[in-house]
């Protein structure tokens, strides 16, 4: 089946570049698969809520390690955001996102990270690290 | 907040419309949030991405309890969905999620449920229970 | 269908209130299927993806009318969001989504919309207006 | 600010790579926007809903063209997904995409492709292009 893939890509690919390519797609899969969910700052639910994610990118193909954080919210300061009334809770959002993903492609690891970049005042996804195994 | 939430309100709602309202909410924020995730045929998997959604849908106002089952996925008979190779997984789908979800609005609960029905070929969102405590 | 649609309904349920239950879930269907969706500053772009956004909740059942406007970014004074640099772009967050969907089940439409309420630091979700016809 | 980006990457990553990479990125940020929106089997629905996909991919860096076709729905033979009735309408699934994006980083150009592959039972990913200009 990987082979039949392989059919479809360009053929002046290396596995390098697949691997890169495939790290592009699980961070892009992973923020918008969890943007937008509903959540409160309580460290059980947070984690619960990235677990759940981590397991889900982790069925994607070539993965092989998926690390997922949801940090505190603290923008919005007439909210705690932990549930004190009905209202006082919040999505998810760029800034409260850090994960990092690492997949192979035959011999060769990429690790990406998607992290908030205050000065780029941006979800920033990048390729982290590179490296035949 | 729930005082200054109400002002928006048609004031012609009554308690118990809160409620049916609100469950109708969370059904379609608990829907949206989960289609499309990276899934495959695995309990534990399975479990871990449910419980997620079951923490993040309970932090929206009103709710009361949420279940939440991902089914296993049985079409596309040329797949397991168990990872046999790097494309046999899937994403979740309508036809693969069971929930349920308890609102309450004052005195008033509604247990609305969305499922598939294969008669309508479609994910059916209902009200189950309609009570006052 | 419609018929067996309503087997599963809580048989309690008025029209009137299968109107408010169905606009609960095309408002939240509306808000989840959106935010997240990469965004700039551009009358033009904005219009399309609204309009694109229109015409799917369109598609649900018993909707008889979506409007629905995306309101120019201004928090992040860093950025413009008019892809001044690559970067320069942003994401639908609820605070940009202004939305009114209208129902109509059997004799009875039920209105309602989604705003953003700077006092609740929340988009909220509400029922505007409910009425036999 | 596309310099203070390239800090956090990888210090090996050729512009050629960043681009296979980008394109990944913007492959999935697609995919995992529109699955799941309502649709039905009508053309000017379906282009409108593409139409604004189209345009909130482009918003992204680096993009320089996007092409987007939802395509009609034929499983489900109960359903022509035209609205007979309430319920006869659909989501948007993996098999009902085809898109092609066209990033440019530096000097270097790489074409992605999304699209149903019947053999794999998936939404195949893939880079079908790459060039310097």
């Amino acid at each position: 089946m990987e082979k039949l893939a392989e059919n479809f890509s360009f053929s002046g690919m290396t596995n390098r570049e697949h691997a890169i390519f495939e790290v592009g797609i699980k961070l892009a899969a992973l923020f918008h698969q969890l943007i937008g969910a509903p959540i409160k700052n309580d460290d059980e639910v947070m984690k619960k809520i990235a677990d759940g994610l981590k397991e889900s990118i982790s069925c994607q193909p070539y993965v092989k390690r998926v690390d997922c954080e949801i940090k505190k919210m603290k923008e919005g300061m007439t909210q705690t955001y932990t549930k004190q009334h009905e209202f006082d809770y919040t999505y998810i959002q760029g800034r409260n996102l850090v994960a990092e993903v690492e997949v192979q492609y035959e011999d060769w690891i990429a690790i990406g990270k998607v992290e908030w970049i205050s000065d780029l005042n941006y979800p920033l996804m990048y390729v982290k690290e590179v490296k035949q195994v």
